[in-house]
């Protein structure tokens, strides 16, 4: 199954360029394992989501760590009927039969609570969308269920749910929603920001 | 219906903050005709198309106009079965049935052909989500089809199809996409990222 991201780093200083640069090698020990093309928009990682959240993660991280106000956005998508497969998307996180929901929502609680931490704090929001099903808002609702115990719960926003933690329990908490909820083999995205440093933040 | 979205605009310049309320006065003219919700990851605007695209591009002008590297990102939605209706969202622009493809396409293609020119060039990508169907990629591809047909088609990128043009045809554009495009009463989202004065734009 075809799995990948559009990504885009957005530090808030007038030395953007050097604090993306200077994050970018967080990616090297994952390149091997990712397809990486970059434009003047965003940059696109083609792999599984066992490679993929932890890059974001330590990209995010390498940036925040410049104490520039940083935001990570992302567009995460799974299964989209219109991509061909690519081998570097083999993955055993997806693809067999949905259990039901209770279970799901234990084993992704466990996975964000054994997150390791990385030290750095960081408040995210982001939407799930499932597609090509008629009870996609199930699939919402069971995963929502998931976050408001999952520890980096913040709180629900119109189109959105907001969480607040370490910043490697929050991607863990993003690989979780993008993994478990939705068909297995399903078309699945997330609709992701993550923000560090913000001036704004409470 | 209710229908709103989830924006955040990124200056990348030490003075992001200025830049931002600079640019927010833009928003005076419509703030009658919409609810507005701001925390320190992103602004809620709540109330129909006609209102919430003109807003969103009047706002990224008045960024953009700052000469600063700018981008806007949206999380724009539409019919989400777990919002509450909100009288703010009455709107002409969809509910009724949805007839063929073929015209749709060809009034979306009118509609952006007609926006008024704003003179701020900007690149921009989004992805469509239609929910709750079986055949959200017939949509999908309709979409993309008049996208190609619409003057501000830049090219298909995995996850996102990528425009670039006057910003005045960019949001003409995602208003088309974002209200011709999935069922009337239906739950569709954009997840929108709008670039200008990158300095990796070629």
């Amino acid at each position: 199954m075809f799995s990948g991201a559009q990504i885009s780093l957005y530090p808030m200083a007038d030395d953007f360029v050097g604090v993306i640069l200077g994050a970018l090698g967080a990616l090297d020990p994952y390149r091997d394992r990712l397809r990486i093309e970059t434009d003047d928009i965003s940059t696109l990682l083609v792999g599984p989501p066992e490679v993929l959240f932890p890059a974001l993660r330590d990209l995010f991280v390498a940036a925040a760590r410049s104490g520039k106000h940083c935001v990570l956005s992302a567009a995460i998508s799974r299964g989209c009927p219109g991509e061909p497969d690519d081998p570097i998307c083999r993955s055993d996180a997806f693809g067999g039969p949905v259990g039901p929901l209770g279970p799901r929502k234990e084993a992704a609680i466990t996975a964000v609570r054994n997150a390791a931490a990385t030290g750095q704090p960081a408040a995210a929001q982001f939407s799930l969308y499932v597609m090509g099903t008629g009870d996609h808002m199930d699939e919402i609702y069971g995963c929502i269920d998931f976050l408001k115990q999952s520890g980096v719960y913040d709180r629900s926003k119109n189109f959105c749910t907001k969480l607040r933690g370490d910043t490697g329990a929050i991607f863990s908490a993003l690989n979780e929603a993008f993994c478990r909820f939705g068909p297995g083999a399903g078309h699945v995205t997330l609709d992701v920001t993550v923000s560090a440093n913000s001036p704004s933040a409470v």
